[in-house]
């Protein structure tokens, strides 16, 4: 098992633009429940299947196994919950860390959140000017969350 | 994507015991609904992750992908539905199929089923004479369901 540590964020302006490498990603899920999630990732040319427990602060344990494309491509049409998710992510180096901004699409287009991948929980990171307040834990901002309650539907968009 | 083609049986006798090769089995499900399962299973010494789709008849898609023992051994302990099933399945070769001759364990001991899995539906296929009433399709056999309503709880038992 691997432990994911992630912090994630609003961004406070479009200042992250340009500035990293982007990758086409589209996700499903095959359940999303309180106490587990399993996902069907394609990002770019790989294809992943992850499994995640339930978060404790920034913290959640996580496996991830590689699947052929041709699999993800089945799981995410036939059998994953409806809609999925579909997003591009930029990943852009900062001091040190990878930040992640996901910027979705589809019914979620307008959303953009930025996250950081940290070793501990209290771990210090520099933030680029960009980034603004912090969402960790923030339950409507999870992509799984995304899927049943997708961003055109939040009646109080920050 | 794999079909798995599968009949399932009751044992009409004690005919098969001592005639195959039994592997202990222990599994769990990370999700078990009306649209898909995911299952992890420690067989032996390997361990895979399965992923099936609805049934219609005999037939259910399937995606396997084999896993680290560790890895299944957190996901049973800390992820999956409690309790687990637990059984040894004999596999015993006869006239050309390989039966399956799963015999339970835990909340399901006294349960015994047969499967045989073909490569059609109409596949014709000897039946030893230890094999007994078909059950294929009968929701209480699944191994999914006998986590949620074990044997030991069966009114009518077979």
């Amino acid at each position: 098992m691997g432990v994911e540590i992630e912090r994630k964020f609003l961004l406070a302006s479009e200042g992250w633009r340009g500035q990293g490498i982007p990758t086409r990603m589209r996700q499903g899920y095959l359940v999303a429940d309180a106490v587990r999630t399993v996902r069907v990732r394609i990002e770019g040319e790989r294809a992943v299947i992850t499994i995640k427990g339930k978060s404790t602060g920034a913290s959640r344990g996580e496996w991830e196994y590689e699947i052929p494309m041709a699999d993800a491509t089945e799981l995410l049409d036939g059998l994953c919950e409806q809609p999925q998710v579909e997003k591009i992510r930029h990943r852009i180096e900062h001091a040190g860390h990878t930040w992640e901004v996901d910027e979705f699409l589809g019914l979620n287009a307008g959303l953009v959140v930025a996250e950081i991948e940290l070793d501990a929980e209290d771990e210090a990171f520099e933030k680029p000017d960009w980034i603004g307040q912090e969402v960790t834990g923030e339950k409507r901002y999870y992509n799984s969350s995304l899927i049943r309650m997708p961003y055109a539907q939040w009646q109080d968009k920050p």
